[in-house]
C-alpha cells in the first residue's frame, strides 16, 4: 500500500450565483486590474488516501466527492492527480 | 487581445490549522472511507482576463494573487493555466 494525494476541484455550476467571485472581481477592478472579466471561486481539496495503486485511490476519492465533498445541485467537480506516492509504512515493495 | 482563464490554487500552509479539512476527514471516515489519512481544503479561483498573450495573463493574475486573492501569512498559492483563449471581440487575428 502507498499514500496517494488526489485533488478534487469543486466549482460552482455555470449560471449559479457566485457572490464571493463577484466581490473579488469588483475588488480587483478597484485595485486597478481593469482587465478582469470574471472571477469564479471554488474549492481545491487535497485528499490523502492509502491505496494499492493510483487508479484505486482516484476511484475512491471520486466516491468521496460524489457522497460528501461536492453538492451536485449547484456544483461540479473534477479530479486531478497529486504528487508521487509515499510508501505508507516506509518499507519497500510491500 | 484575447480572454484567458488562469486558475489560482490557494492552500493553507503546512502546519496551519485547517478545521474544515479536519471536519471533512472525520465525516469521510464516519461514512466508511477508512483509508483517508488527511484532507486539506483550499480555494480554486478561476480568473478570466483580457491579455495580449498567455504570459501577460499569467503575470497579471500572479499580481492579483499577491495583492488580494491569497493571504501570504497563512496561505500559499500556485497558478495553473486554464483552457484555450477566447477571442475578446470575436474578430480573428487582432
Amino acid at each position: 500500500m502507498a499514500r496517494y494525494t488526489v485533488f478534487v476541484h469543486v466549482m460552482p455550476r455555470r449560471g449559479v450565483l457566485d457572490p464571493p467571485g463577484e466581490a473579488a472581481r469588483a475588488a480587483l477592478s478597484a485595485l486597478g486590474f481593469e482587465e478582469v472579466r470574471e472571477v469564479r471561486i471554488g474549492r481545491r481539496i487535497a485528499v490523502e488516501v492509502e491505496a494499492a495503486d493510483p487508479s484505486q485511490a482516484e476511484a475512491r476519492v471520486r466516491q468521496m466527492a460524489e457522497r460528501l465533498l461536492a453538492n451536485p445541485v449547484i456544483e461540479e467537480f473534477e479530479l486531478a492527480a497529486g504528487g508521487s506516492p509515499e510508501r505508507a509504512n516506509g518499507s519497500a515493495g510491500r
